[in-house]
């Protein structure tokens, strides 16, 4: 009898992944708050929640109760002349803690498809008003999807290298840092004299992909004052950094100027299976109000608002302010702290930092994005039971708000063992 | 207290909807098999199968214990690096009913992003030959999704005006019927000839969003046999018409010359969450194999081949070849060629046209895609307890397969009624 690894070659074709040179798969049989079980009984602490999605747990009970009770009323009716209770009142929740100028509530399925979504919305926005505009501006390094549209904005583009002559305009900005800071705003209004620029399209505060690298608050609300002075839309791509995880609600929460449309994925359904929120201010939907019925939205995933996908989103949002949660984010960001304040000067660490439950260390390595060395350090975390996967040459933590103290402190040891060995 | 209809108009942005002359939404509180229930307790006979996903009727029992079950036992765990036995089956139980040439299974969330995928998979396989081609071929009038890549393969544009600057490059091609194949070849030749086409994408012998329009599957087979020759990767995406909608399990059962490449969705999770899947031949995952890591496939969805979705395509595989669904299967479309015999002669009737579970009636009236007479019949039918969405002039039934005699027939009078009224 074949295991899970040795079945799974067969015939399965695994994203970002050279199945020539790439290790088989770990079979994973079981999964419980922060752990997984594989198929021969050892155990992985998920120290980044399954790609930051899992944050109240694996398997987390109010959210499997909420999905099994509303399997048996409604498992699903289509989204257009229909509604139902899981998503209005989704919606209702939602718009309580966002940003105060979101309004609207608009459903895709996923990370990039909610990115789709935002894009076609502020171009078709301008379009509506007879004032097309064709370009994007987007920061160096961001990252915002696979699909067409998503990828244009994302400037982390080493393997995209197939579809760059297909891409979207899209004019790019370095991330604003204290010391830049003038610099960016001159750049940002040169593109906004020389291009019709349609939206401004960030990850606030952190961009995840890129390897955890922060930015300025400030900075960021000086790009945005200036973009919407432009009338150009600015869309907050909170997919990875939104339901807690910088610390507040949304990065947007740090933000002056809130943007006019945000991004939702990952965290939303706590991991179990995907749902995506594109939301907007009443400014931009108005836009699309028209006698003209093609001035409307002509968007549409089958799935849309699917009911499954809104009581998870429910019973998350309901977790994300519960006592013990916020309990866990507060012990989770402290351990954090020391840990980073412990290693700060080991001379393998060119920098180490902190925000909410997120840790981010940089290795004075060369570690190509997905070349072997980053390969042999995720298989020495896999080695020590971490699920740890370094992006090119950092190394971040962003657990689920369930981890425990000693579960943290495994991973920890892991990584100093790491600045050891490597 | 407000019902549900007035509590989703503050903060719901609704797809494929101008919300300035919608009518509102109904409310549904329940649906099971083919049944949805509103708020006020009026009963709906879903005649499209919630677009033509609940195919084995709305909350199936089999599909629902299976989803309840897998997400105590992993709800998910992320799919590089790690694998897991819902994927693993699902991907041998796909292999053993796919077209012969099928051999590996990619994974994405919905209809939109198989397209993609398919699309950057067809583009990165000739760029990883040296050998870069930027045209795709499309049939007039199909429709593939909503995001920028399967927007471009999409010809129904009316509603996509405000992006038509930033597709991808797009040749169109007629559908081959018996009175025009020889002319659709030479347009195909003339088409290689002058551009550098690297896939061929098309809905196999049904296009569903165009008013199920059917072309001949001898027509279809010399075009992909022409394309095939010239190394164009030929995409089908069955993901209306996969999994039994035509009679058979594939639309591409029918054809002689097997797709490259396939996409599936919508049906395969039973109609109750977004999964799907871009599955190739093994030429085509051959190319993509390599000692340079960025000749790979760097796409990816969070939630790729999330377990629930993976165990709920499981139970809805079980189901579609079961004695009972077989049954209904074969006495659907018994019916539905009596009601098109029955119906053929009438004035009122330019066309009907039957293929497995799909009926298709086209009136003799003037409707616009969106337009106030195509919504005035979409609102006859809803007032008559049956949901019907008329596509232009077009009104197809596509049913679960679970519907009862006496709904088809509620169905069928309640068309037999429109053709009087109307």
């Amino acid at each position: 009898m074949k295991n899970l690894s040795q079945r799974d070659k067969k015939h399965i074709w695994h994203p970002l992944t050279q199945h020539r040179t790439a290790a088989p798969p770990i079979g994973i049989v079981r999964a419980k708050d922060a752990i997984l079980w594989d198929e021969d009984g050892k155990t992985y602490i998920d120290g980044i929640a399954s790609w930051y999605t899992a944050m109240y747990g694996h398997a987390n009970d109010d959210v499997t109760t909420a999905v099994s009770t509303q399997m048996q009323e409604l498992d699903f009716v289509m989204f257009s002349g229909f509604t139902h209770e899981p998503a209005v009142e989704l919606s209702e929740r939602l718009i309580e803690i966002l940003p105060d100028n979101q309004a609207k509530i608009f459903f895709n399925d996923n990370g990039s498809t909610a990115v789709e979504a935002a894009i076609k919305m502020a171009l078709q926005f301008h379009h509506n008003k007879n004032d097309p505009r064709d370009t994007l501006i987007a920061f160096e390094d961001g990252f915002h999807g696979d699909t067409f549209g998503a990828m244009s904005a994302s400037g982390l583009s080493s393997y995209n290298g197939p579809f760059e002559d297909f891409l979207l305009k899209v004019e790019r900005l370095p991330v604003p840092l204290d010391d830049n800071m003038e610099e960016v705003v001159v750049q940002l209004k040169t593109i906004l004299e020389n291009n019709a620029c349609a939206a401004f399209v960030f990850e606030p505060l952190v961009q995840g992909a890129a390897g955890m690298k922060f930015h300025s608050p400030t900075g960021l609300d000086m790009l945005i004052k200036i973009c919407q002075d432009a009338e150009v839309l600015c869309i907050a791509d909170e997919i990875m950094t939104g339901f807690g995880k910088t610390g507040k609600n949304f990065a947007s929460g740090y933000l002056q100027n809130k943007p006019d449309i945000m991004c939702l994925g990952k965290a939303l359904t706590a991991g179990i299976f995907p749902l995506s929120i594109t939301s907007c201010s009443q400014a931009v939907f108005d836009g699309f109000l028209s006698e003209e019925v093609h001035k409307g939205f002509f968007h549409a995933h089958t799935f849309s608002a699917h009911p499954l996908g809104c009581v998870a989103a429910l019973a998350s949002i309901e977790l994300l302010s519960s006592p013990g949660i916020l309990k866990r984010r507060a012990a989770i960001e402290k351990a954090h702290q020391q840990f980073a304040s412990a290693i700060k000067d080991n001379p393998k660490v060119t920098e180490v930092r902190c925000m909410g439950v997120i840790l981010a260390v940089d290795l004075n390595l060369k570690m190509d994005r997905y070349g072997n060395l980053r390969d042999q350090l995720y298989q020495f975390f896999i080695k020590k039971g971490v699920v740890l996967r370094p992006l090119g040459n950092t190394v971040y933590v962003l657990p689920p708000y369930v981890i425990t103290d000693d579960q943290l402190d495994t991973i920890y040891n892991a990584i100093k063992s790491a600045l050891e060995h490597f």
